[in-house]
């Protein structure tokens, strides 16, 4: 980088050659290092962290063995921060604290006031196990309790730990205390904060969107970008530092222009909640008829707090004598085009409309396989429908073959984002 | 462990004081050190290796930046194994092949066979993306390739590495390959492969699982045991050394004995399997009615190949307009006792056998939140019912509060275990 760039990054709050805190995150469960439970406070973590402007540079996940845990902390205690959860219990096999001190070199000492915290909100009085979670690295800092395991943060040379319990929602109820104790907010002082844009794309594909994003100025003049292919759509996230706002302005803008009709959210809100939210704004009840989906659709549409205001219902129709009793699909329309056909498709969104007494249906069959299908309708063939008010529909046809998870959960988005196109128009 | 472990140990076919094998894995991907997306190869690993006897020890997740993904790679191969995820692509930042080499003092080298290889797989003619996939640390052995990446092992030192690529289909898709290759089959003789023995719990807590498990004898004689909630249920895993398997049947026959009713399968088939195969073996036909679940009991059904020969159908009754046009609930049952009511799931049961024509109908209805709770009804209460031929009746309530997804979740484990009991004792 060159004056130039310095001055630039000057400019934008950046200072040359200083990079960004990074961290590392230590998680700590046998169950989670043998992959019979899925770790779910790293990734947590990891975005929390970059939230701050702070980088997660490394996720280890170690069991019980305690060398492997004291090597974990130890290469965790060369970065800026340390973020370790799990293995604060009361018993001997809970041992993070008691590595983490000798990892960083630091003494324990019993905190008596701790230990009587502790036996306050403790539901046995088993001193031992009392006093062994009242004992702390020397200078930690208790950011909270959740049962009867302290959280804390200390200081070890360069680096700063924030120590956590496992349990997901002890971890997230202690994580805002953490943030607020002096050595940490040291650490996210020297973090400039970056605000995020995100912009979300359905019907373009991944390499469409990075080489408009590319085309658009990529990286750098203080904007970080991300392009991600998720649930069958694309995001892209914008990191952008203080003061390159307009920098990130002008990208959203060209992606816009290249992108327009698949741009259909800046937002994180999942498409669900914008189908509910569109129909409510216009008054309109929602109804789903689902065939291979089986259910997905009207799931995922009640997965969202106060979907009943707008959502009435849906037919699962499985079986062909369902869509034709449940759904008025004509038994001769079936056997003409099959259940698997554009027009038994519209005849279930219809159905949908009028067995349950709703403004807007929408409608899925399709073949998810592995078995069922042929050569003329195979596996991953689907067909959508959505019928609204006044005459208004549409369709919409999928053929990815894929294994039946995916087919399914492909077409659940797909129905999704069909009523969402549909109702936002209307 | 003294000289009758010692001899016990021996009589097992463990060799006293020789640990089994110990692998660590490293997964690499901007992506998923930030928790954008969950690391779906280090959960699966570790599964894999533990089923050959190896075990997991740390999983480090690093992004791209060089000096990371450098040290745990070396952290890594201080392991017996060390298998690695990403980072395999012709692009500059695909960096696992070089800095493995570095890190355990290997040589780089041109295959020239293999350039010819991936150039005849490859669909561009990129000359030095071609020659960077071709070339591997000196004495590699290539397991397979996908697309045009080569997954490989290579011996360094004391470690056997196995490189293979991200993505989650073709790393799965070359994990035999690698597990033949000649380097790893002499790690994986030096590991006595485990028979794995697994109970499932409904109805029963953790804790008194595992105190059944201790009073059955607990861990050692050759068996190690896990016991882990996990949707709702409890599993306990048994993974028994070779010779150990009369003390692993004695601790099933114990856990049996004192958690009977609570036992509900010793298969890892998840419940909707059970229930499919229950009704199939009955030759009866199957159909739900749900409202706080909105159709996740239905997906998770239709989630299973086949299921179309037992399924029919479902209505999901979110308003209690449709409970009563499609599921006959008399709107007098709705007023007097409310929709969240045994009355009610009784009633949306027996609309779903007989507006579906279905021999068995399952029914859920309750409050998911966080919205709608009072204090005679509050969030998480939900009834179940079950109807099947015959006047087969079952029924259940739940009383567990908890957020939208966790309150729904639970319910739909709750109708599929109760359909499962009902339809098992026909």
């Amino acid at each position: 980088m060159g004056a130039d760039g310095d001055a630039r990054a000057a400019a934008l709050g950046g200072t040359p050659g200083l990079t960004r805190p990074r961290a590392a995150i230590v998680v700590t469960g046998s169950e989670l290092v043998r992959g019979d439970r899925p770790d779910r406070n790293g990734p947590w973590l990891a975005q929390a962290l970059l939230a701050r402007g702070v980088e997660p540079a490394r996720l280890t996940v170690v069991g019980d063995a305690p060398a492997e845990l004291e090597a974990a902390l130890r290469e965790g205690l060369a970065h800026d921060l340390l973020v370790c959860s799990g293995g604060l219990g009361p018993t001997h096999d809970d041992r993070t604290v008691e590595l983490l001190a000798r990892a960083a070199g630091l003494e324990l000492r019993l905190d008596e006031a701790l230990a009587a915290e502790i036996e306050r909100r403790s539901r046995t009085a088993w001193r031992p196990g009392i006093r062994k979670q009242a004992t702390l690295p020397a200078g930690a800092v208790v950011a909270g309790i959740a049962g009867t395991a302290p959280a804390f943060v200390v200081s070890a040379a360069a680096c700063v730990a924030i120590v956590l319990p496992g349990p997901p929602g002890e971890l997230r109820a202690l994580w805002p205390a953490a943030l607020e104790t002096e050595p940490v907010r040291a650490v996210l002082g020297r973090a400039a904060p970056r605000s995020r844009r995100v912009l979300r794309f359905y019907g373009v594909g991944e390499p469409a969107v990075a080489a408009a994003l590319a085309a658009a100025g990529g990286e750098g003049d203080g904007v970080e970008a991300t392009v991600c292919a998720r649930d069958f759509e694309v995001h892209v996230d914008l990191l952008v530092e203080p003061g390159a706002e307009p920098q990130a302005a002008e990208r959203e803008r060209a992606l816009a222009a290249a992108l327009g009709p698949a741009l259909f959210s800046r937002s994180d809100a999942p498409v669900e909640a914008l189908v509910l939210e569109a129909c409510r704004a216009r008054g309109l009840a929602l109804a789903t008829a689902e065939s291979c989906t089986g259910g997905l659709v009207a799931g995922r549409l009640t997965s969202v707090p106060g979907s009943s205001d707008v959502f009435v219902g849906g037919i699962v129709a499985y079986a062909d004598a369902v869509k034709t009793a449940e759904l008025g699909v004509p038994a001769a329309l079936l056997r003409a085009r099959g259940a698997v056909s554009p027009e038994a498709a519209a005849a279930m969104a219809a159905g949908a409309r009028t067995r349950l007494r709703a403004d807007v249906g929408v409608a899925v069959t399709g073949i998810a396989g592995p078995g069922g299908g042929t050569p003329e309708k195979p596996v991953g063939l689907v067909y959508l429908h959505a019928s609204g008010p006044g005459g208004a529909e549409r369709a919409a046809s999928l053929r990815h073959p894929g294994d039946r998870e995916t087919v399914r959960a492909r077409a659940t988005a797909a129905a999704l984002h069909l009523c969402r196109t549909l109702v936002t128009e209307l």
